[in-house]
């Protein structure tokens, strides 16, 4: 990384060619409509803790209660002892978008050093990793989401962009789909919008990831295949509402939360509270956009077990804006979600598996930067992780209300209330000072983060190194380095799923309503214009 | 990465505190003598391919002829079927200093770019990948070579630049010391110097790297146990011959070569013919400084089979010049060289192990780099790196030459002979050769590559990323994260050798040694003059 001041680029992406849709697509943030708060400053400047452990509290309260509900429902042989219900199995896939091997070894030293734990501590994850996962999608060596989770979905290869739809733009059985089909419970939690890629990959079929509109219907049920998923927790609320309100960001007057409730039986809970309810047991209420399956979810019976695929979203939006504090917390996070769920297999009477891996790495993420230009040092510094308490994003979304709201002395605001106690950076030059003023987006905050860390990125998208796979007893054939198609193929062999009968089921169905409607082809890339209070959060 | 010109640092370190030690040691190239031939630059056009086939030939040659004779020699059953004698073992550990998981990433596909290959095809590596090393040192989140193979010799985490010393400055027992001890046969087998801080961690104890004078009379015998080494393979000829002799680099006139050869009963070969003899089962010859163990090696017998360390040396060298094209080239020679050893093994009657790991990352590369401040791209060029002849290093020399023989028309020769035919790159800007004027050395071409291709790079020195650990059957122990020093661990315990028992006998040894002759107390940091030719190679 250069000594020199790093890329400092305006927050709406400029409109390139090839990877304006992706990165645009890449930068939705969890709970896209919550960031629209008009709270002030001073009551946003800790939010992004908040929002950390809301981020894990939701992951892990949403495996652990949908499980052990869903659980205690099974046939218990009530003397403790652990036994497996025939052929009754449980699949968990976790999937860490962006995380890379560098971001385990930053974040291990960073606990480290946070918690002043001996040199050898070492994460949860770290004591069950097994593999490696080779991402490159079938039209580049640098994957996207959506063609990195079609991988996992159908065990395919396919171009980036692609929501469970191969070159040819047929779409593929999902192993959601099939375990649905096969009688398993199903569901998709993840701390980002859930018409985002990875979440689509495995309930929806559109020729790109930019159709979230289209993935928003399917996911509900508006599918060739009808309602696949029976348990949905995640943000992204606007592509379900109608564009007559405020919230929305779809194209059409569609409400989907209507579509959900009264056509696919779906119970809604949109609000902190109403999860905080379900988190106890009580009534079904939530704090994000939240698609439930009130009839299926989760008191009903199953003899098969479940298929759920949870998401740790967010470490990608770090890599995205190359923000090693916000990365640490966020994989502390997903690793403290991935105990939880091991927490609970422990319990578990059902032979269940967890898998874990990522679709690909985000940022070019080096555990080491040359700041001087003639000699390399030895070292980074986690303490200036440590003394960070509002993200670079959080930090350019405050900046921008200060602004927004007139107030003067912008400068000062900079220097001592973001910068000196957002940041913990007590040694800005002016003219990093004059970076922010002039480019008041993310980059310029995060840069002065991971200068003084020396932690080095190249990119503010993706990179092509391998990434690791976690695994429980059971998934053993995924020790070593794998395609990430063969995550994919693992998946649909554990739970016995004939995925390719999904596949040809859909295919049929999208030929056959084709010709009874001989609808318009639909356009290969379809933008919508991203909503408000998305664009500027990376 | 940053768009703009990246770092361009003298290729004479400058003198800082910490680092310039290390910066120095680190860069000690392969064959550093043989570098100050005074060959025209035509005739060196293509230098860096033949270094990088007869890196891979001596590494596999090495081990190939080393293991087979030494193996012909041991009881055979005549019947063609694998037995393994009773209680012999042999142990081969391969080191490549310097790799992290997106050396491999990168290697991958530009091999399968470069032959055509399917994109699923794999390196050998790849196939043996059984997990990660975690690499901090004592000292530092960034370890250097020197603490990174002290983890592995004595199972031991100390501080970066020491040789098999502990934090305290007493000596930790090495198992190759061990394995000698328990009467195996015991080799070193690298591609740099035999006095660089990984082999010289083998077979040595002094309190930092520099100190290479004494590493290299330890390694031949004048060590406090007598001699370890049954064989070795390797450069840095210039620290055994007496500093009144030409291609010296000691600080006194001891010639080394000699105390091996009178004293310890070495043979001794220092040319490529001699080497090239060995190779056809021939006389002791070499094309490298080689120091031999005449009575021993390999025509001895032994009841325990053999310890070899074996280090691919200059994919560290690849990072520290932060150049992709050669380090894809030396990353598939390991390969190859890993390839080689597998089939011995596969061939080999006992029972044998193959671990290979990294002692650290270096260059802290991402297989991504954003060259437009607005947008990532979401792809990588290897075709870059296959239109490189020439590695950077080289191509730097190169120009040295050329402006040292008074030729005219410099800018017009990096144009035309660097630039176009060495590199490959047709398309230089004007600022890009005024760069390389102003500024010629390696890091100079190298960033010309590196943009191109967009490989993105953080430092010119290590990173503290986990490395990959591969192994073969037998192995298993190191499935999964560990520690370092659990590489070092595992390597003892499958010898079933006592580490302990040797650092006993070391530090009494040391210690009689100190009382009765009341020597002077070392200076902890003992620095040489690098010889000529070392300097401006990376």
């Amino acid at each position: 990384m250069s000594p020199n001041p790093p890329l400092f680029a305006s927050d709406r992406r400029s409109s390139s060619s090839h990877s304006e849709e992706r990165a645009a697509a890449e930068d939705t943030a969890l709970l896209g409509n919550q960031r629209k708060d008009n709270s002030s400053p001073q009551q946003k400047s800790r939010f992004w803790r908040e929002i950390g452990l809301f981020a894990w509290a939701l992951i892990a309260t949403a495996a652990v209660i949908v499980l052990a509900v869903y659980s205690q429902h099974q046939g218990s042989s009530g003397d403790g002892k652990k036994t497996s219900p025939k052929g009754k199995k449980n699949l968990i896939f976790m999937v860490s978008d962006g995380m890379g091997p560098a971001s385990l070894s930053m974040t291990r030293s960073f606990r480290q050093f946070q918690s002043g734990l001996p040199i050898d501590d070492v994460l949860v994850l770290d004591q069950h990793f097994i593999g490696s996962s080779r991402t490159r999608s079938s039209n580049s060596l640098v994957t996207d989401s959506a063609a990195g989770a079609t991988a996992f979905s159908c065990g395919m290869k396919s171009y980036n962009g692609a929501i469970s739809k191969l070159p040819d733009h047929s779409s593929c059985g999902t192993v959601l789909e099939a375990a649905k089909r096969a009688g398993y419970m199903t569901g998709l939690v993840v701390t980002t919008s859930i018409t985002d890629a990875t979440p689509a990959c495995f309930a929806s079929h559109v020729d790109t990831r930019a159709e979230e509109d289209l993935i928003a219907q399917q996911e509900v049920g508006e599918h060739p295949l009808g309602r696949m998923v029976d348990l949905i927790f995640g943000g992204g609320r606007c592509h379900f509402l109608p564009n007559t309100t405020s919230e929305s960001c779809r194209g059409d007057g569609r409400d989907i939360t209507k579509l959900a409730r009264e056509k696919y039986g779906w119970n809604y809970i949109d609000n902190r509270k109403d999860f905080d309810g379900i988190r106890s047991g009580s009534a079904v209420k939530l704090p994000l956009l939240g698609l439930f399956a009130r009839y299926n979810f989760p008191y009903e019976d199953s003899d098969k077990g479940f298929f759920l695929m949870i998401e740790g979203s967010r470490i990608d939006h770090a890599g995205h804006g190359n923000d090693p504090a916000a990365q640490v917390n966020e994989v502390l996070a997903y690793d403290k979600a991935f105990a939880s769920v091991l927490e609970f297999l422990d319990r578990s009477k059902t032979e269940s598996v967890l898998v874990s891996t990522s679709d690909h790495e985000t940022g070019g993420l080096s555990i080491a930067r040359q700041l001087d230009p003639t000699y390399p040092e030895y070292l980074w510094y986690p303490e200036v992780l440590n003394n960070v308490s509002s993200t670079a994003e959080h930090s350019a979304r405050r900046l921008a209300s200060y602004v927004a709201a007139g107030s003067k002395n912008v400068e000062s605001f900079i220097r001592k209330e973001l910068v000196k106690k957002g940041l913990g950076i007590k040694d800005a030059t002016d003219a990093e000072i004059k970076t922010i003023i002039a480019a008041p987006n993310s980059y310029s905050f995060a840069s002065m983060i991971s200068r003084r860390a020396q932690i080095g990125w190249s990119t503010h998208g993706h990179s092509a190194v391998d990434v690791n796979i976690y695994g429980t007893a059971g998934s053993e054939r995924l020790n070593g380095n794998h395609e990430n198609t063969e995550v994919g193929k693992f998946l649909r062999d554990y739970l016995d799923l004939n995925v390719d009968a999904i596949t040809k089921e859909l295919n049929e169905k999208e030929k056959a309503k084709s010709a009874s409607t001989e609808e318009t082809i639909r356009p290969l890339v379809e933008m919508h214009s991203m909503p408000d209070g998305i664009d500027d959060e990376l």
